[in-house]
């Protein structure tokens, strides 16, 4: 009995473990501390109003024998796919239903997807990154190369036309750095992709969050894209379901490779290793995509871009160097050249403020630090008089 | 760009795919008909009332600042894992709540462990069995040796001992056949695991149907289990939870190969590729758990298991050869030695009734036929009454 390799060699801990794990240790020792966490990207705001109706109506269908429901279709039900194939149309694209899967969130898709691929492919991944993409392809054992995203390139890398990836991740707007691409650049990419015959795995997470109109929202708005492009879309933070787990991947029909329909067998891993998203929340999925429903989730997504105006204030007046806009995230240089974890024991230590350590992302990331705007209000601006006394 | 070896060489159908396909092609040919489906195990009862009611509570705590829920804890919330705890408690069997995994499903779970294990191993997989544990084996690359299971055996096959296998899938009671392990027997397996440091996974998904006492119902009340087993459970047919989705897999922390804890590398694989259970849903199981909840779950497994003795009845009075008693399926022979396919059209065709043709299970099942239990009791009578009128 052999067990994975990935398990010998990757890393012990993951980053957002260790972060809450470093918070949970300062708590217990600090018990009268308020501590304002403005790390792992939750949301604060509850779910919207016409959506929790719909959850609850859909509970109640669930009990009752005419309205039951018991296993879902395979890559979801119609209700839910007619709605996205909806918002897609409004831009101009336009998709089948079984173009669209419907899944437990992007973070599940964007590591399950590589089980449609051989494990013989070089992957490129941008650093500073999401550290999911990075674990989940050593995890699948393949070769990684990254691509450096600096304040040179405005944390944008283009490819390089000199060398060839097979597998593209490519997270546009960026977490952590916020840094998007408009559709000029990612022209750039999906010719690359189609001329190499690459993939790419295009997660638009936090596409909700483009203030932009310049900015790519998705991959498929790109003439060329459906030959070579995988995306991927989550109800996490446009509609703050994070704890409610619902997310969606697109792959067009026309996406070939060696002659076989990536659709089809990511159809068919679909089938075989996953039974659907629950009944009540592919209908507050639904509900979220409602003229109603949007209208609640745009008014949580302006309190969380108030949020973003705040710190990025505070951190101007300040004169400490930071990037963002479009993107849920403030990406901030640590003050006084600190590297990211002496940033992050500093600024809990002294402001009872979390934040997540850049270098935690990857290399590029280091001397950088993460702060998200999912706070409530109060306390993003009672962290952002904190930052202001200390520093 | 490669895609993966399996895409090449796996089967095109997934077993339940091609039966819906059929039934909806015939339905289409024959709007009129009554098609009963005996097919899938899918639930038809409703979620009982207790556990409704708590989906109906944790959806209003969703829509206020005050409780709502973003991200799960990565493995699941306490309150459902204590739940899970008490259970095994009672039966003498003491687990810690980090050998405790939440999960969307069982499904998924046993399909997402072999990422912890090489693809090196041999897998040894019962025939028939569940579909998927072949279909995920293949995926992820492995050597697979099937074990016989037929009528000489009871459906129950036993470890030869002269052969090394490392990765043992064991499914009790089984899938199709409803055949269930003795704790005898079963100790016979967790024997043999251990002098070969082999891995047993353990799907119990079915247990709840369990009626015969001196069989086993979770591989830890066997000694020696915990050097050598996982075991997998699900809400689907206990609670009803089909289009739910909540299972969970048990992993000791006493489990290690190659040095490594897989309690460790399990909870790594978890956070990484995985994002939790909605809230709601967590709250659901854990209602489902609860005394009334446990109540009302069991009348529903009594409701079924009147759908058994119902068909049963009818079979033997056909002089049908059958099997089961201790699951939720009818396993029977086809009539004037029939093909298990060719038996499908026949019942589809003459009958308005769709079944599982055993052969999708595996070669051993070829010739048998496999009836779900899960029906409203009005369907499965009327079901018996045309089986009746035509055989």
């Amino acid at each position: 009995m052999r067990i994975a390799n990935w398990a010998k060699t990757i890393k012990n801990n993951y980053l957002f473990q260790t972060v809450a794990e470093k918070t949970k240790k300062f708590s217990e020792k600090n018990p009268e501390a308020k501590i304002i966490n403005m790390g792992i990207g939750d949301v604060s705001l509850p779910i919207s109003e016409f959506v929790v109706k719909s959850c609850l109506e859909a509970s109640k269908e669930m009990g009752e024998i005419s309205s039951f429901r018991g296993y879902s279709p395979n890559g979801g039900y119609d209700f839910l796919k007619e709605k996205i194939q909806e918002e897609y149309s409004q831009r101009d694209i336009s998709l089948d239903l079984d173009e669209i899967f419907i899944s437990d969130g992007a973070k599940s898709d964007m590591s399950n997807i590589l089980d449609i691929f051989s494990g013989q492919n070089i992957c490129s991944i941008p650093d500073p990154v999401y550290p999911v993409y990075l674990d989940t392809s050593i995890m699948k054992g393949l070769k990684v190369e990254f691509l450096d995203a600096n304040e040179e390139n405005d944390f944008l890398p283009l490819p390089d036309f000199s060398v060839k990836r097979d597998i593209i991740y490519i997270c546009s707007p960026n977490n952590p750095t916020g840094a998007a691409y408009s559709r000029e650049q990612m022209k750039k990419w999906v010719d690359y992709a189609n001329e190499y015959e690459s993939i790419i795995l295009y997660d638009a997470a936090y596409e909700s969050f483009i203030q932009d109109s310049n900015l790519c929202k998705s991959i498929f708005e790109i003439e060329g894209s459906k030959s070579c492009a995988i995306e991927f879309k989550s109800f996490s933070k446009s509609a703050g379901f994070t704890g409610m787990r619902c997310g969606y991947s697109i792959v067009p029909k026309e996406l070939k490779r060696e002659n076989i329909s990536l659709n089809s067998i990511w159809s068919r891993r679909h089938s075989t290793k996953f039974n659907g998203v629950p009944y009540i929340i592919q209908r507050a999925a639904e509900a979220s995509l409602s003229l109603q429903g949007k209208h609640e989730c745009e008014q949580n997504i302006k309190y969380y871009m108030k949020n973003y105006e705040k710190i990025s204030e505070t951190l101007d007046s300040l004169s400490i160097k930071f990037f963002g806009g479009n993107s849920p995230y403030v990406w901030m240089k640590c003050p006084n050249g600190m590297k990211s974890w002496e940033f992050f024991d500093y600024l809990l230590k002294n402001l009872k403020i979390v934040g997540t350590p850049g270098s935690g992302f990857g290399k590029n990331g280091e001397n950088y630090f993460r702060l998200s705007c999912f706070g409530l209000h109060e306390n993003v601006s009672e962290a952002c008089e904190r930052l202001r006394d200390l520093l």
